[in-house]
């Protein structure tokens, strides 16, 4: 079997225009369109909103790039692959809200085509709320195991677990968020199995968030949510610079800086010692929500 | 000889102390205490004053910790130094003014000491500004020339291309700031005339940065600077989070996350694709000062 690369850059770029036109709905205008160039060949469409009612600032990236040989993040667990050249294609996501009460989302799915037909799948998606909503919580993992279940019994809990591992600030001793799903080197079930699966990805993904973002865009705040939304981005931050390997990956292999870096929050703060007082709102964060639980 | 660790924490106390009461003479209070322990042995005193008319977030973190065998990042270059015990002394100062055009400053001495007399001194101070003053990056450099004149005329270049190599942003082509000294790994001199230097460090860092401090943190400014100034900020986090080893060793041996991320500024603004009006004053930072140059 030939693997039918072009399907799947469409179905990428397809998933790219639908996650942009359904979050530009709430907002006046459309994401903007950046074309990009890699400097080893292939390229990109860059598309972020910002300062937008609803959406602060929000980022879809589509890339699709060609390589001479697979890089040590990708040969790592498989050194039989070193050397092969290779195309990465990926769609990833990044949403933040203006409104406090809305959680920030994020999803990725990504395709890497080697020679000899080597292939793999990877993403998911995740939610970083900053004030918790437990039924938003048991949504958006209901979602996620809807996504998961034709492919068998263990998918979701496997990538769950996955999600709640890999988004964890070692230095904090806390999860980035409530988690979700998350998978890589995906190959096992076949090609169209795995395409399948990963079009369940970008359709429960967009489904789970327009629900939340339209159920929460208009409760009111005061400064205050807005300050300690500011103050949780800065784990965002510290997250996606201090862990993050696809932004590690793309920053370190000279990768379009201003497309790896559009998942940045654009507003934040650090404060030193800073902790919510017991029993706020903002300490139920804390002891309700960042904490790895089976929501489902 | 014995090398006397007692004088070199003793030194150290006394420049985190200088550095505070110095700062603490433009605002109306102290720097607030921390004393903090690490899980290894030892532990450090940091002082962060925030939210003054002056400095919007001012750290100065002592710390001395202890250790069974040195760390990889200390080992690198000389693998003879592996499994010995030791103790490592520093202070670090990051000062984040409130007013954009006065630069933010970083200073750092650092001190480690292993079995069998086995030590080196670390260190240096570096300058970024947001609106340049070719006058200042002339004393900035004039001060760190001095510092390091009594110990041969190649210490300053030397430690000066180092400053410029290390403060270096690959991902944005860029350098944090107008440089300064930076230095690792000193002990061929001795152990008297290394900590001499030391000194010299602490104390010329000091006096440019209050001159150049009082000299500018009365310049009115608008919006537009303080928006500059915020989204130049950015470029200082993604320095200190996805370079600075400092920060990446203390993260990664559990050192105490307050007082490493202390570095971090106070308020932060990531734009996509943003640039500076050719011409302006904001494009003037990028082409005439963002550029390693002699300044002396």
């Amino acid at each position: 079997m030939i693997i039918p690369i072009n399907e799947v850059k469409e179905y990428l770029l397809s998933l790219q225009n639908m996650i942009c036109e359904t979050f530009s709905l709430l907002e006046k205008e459309k994401f903007p369109e950046d074309r990009w160039q890699h400097h080893q060949g292939g390229g990109g469409i860059s598309r972020v909103l910002t300062d937008g009612s609803v959406i602060e600032k929000g980022g879809v990236n589509f890339s699709h790039i060609l390589g001479g040989d697979l890089p040590p993040a990708a040969t790592e667990k498989r050194p039989e692959l070193k050397g092969l050249a290779f195309q990465a294609l990926g769609v990833s996501a990044v949403i933040h809200p203006v409104n406090p009460y809305v959680p920030t989302s994020h999803m990725n799915v990504r395709f890497f085509l080697a020679e000899n037909n080597v292939f793999w799948f990877g993403g998911g998606f995740d939610l970083t709320p900053y004030y918790g909503f437990a039924e938003d919580c048991v949504l958006w993992h209901e979602f996620a195991k809807k996504a998961c279940e034709p492919f068998g019994k263990e998918v979701y809990p496997t990538f769950k677990k996955w999600c709640d591992d890999y988004f964890y600030l070692k230095h904090r001793q806390e999860p980035r968020g409530i988690g979700g799903l998350f998978f890589d080197d995906l190959h096992e079930w076949g090609f169209e199995q795995c395409f399948a699966f990963i079009k369940n990805i970008g359709k429960y993904y967009l489904e789970a968030y327009k629900i939340i973002l339209e159920k929460r865009k208009n409760i009111s705040y005061t400064q205050r949510e807005k300050d300690f939304q500011k103050y949780r981005r800065g784990r965002y931050v510290e997250f996606n610079l201090l862990y993050d390997r696809g932004t590690l990956f793309g920053l370190q292999t000279s990768g379009r800086t201003e497309s790896i870096l559009m998942s940045l929050p654009p507003e934040v703060v650090w404060k030193y010692q800073w902790h919510p007082d017991p029993g706020s709102a903002e300490a139920e964060l804390y002891d309700k929500f960042l904490k790895p639980r089976n929501w489902v």
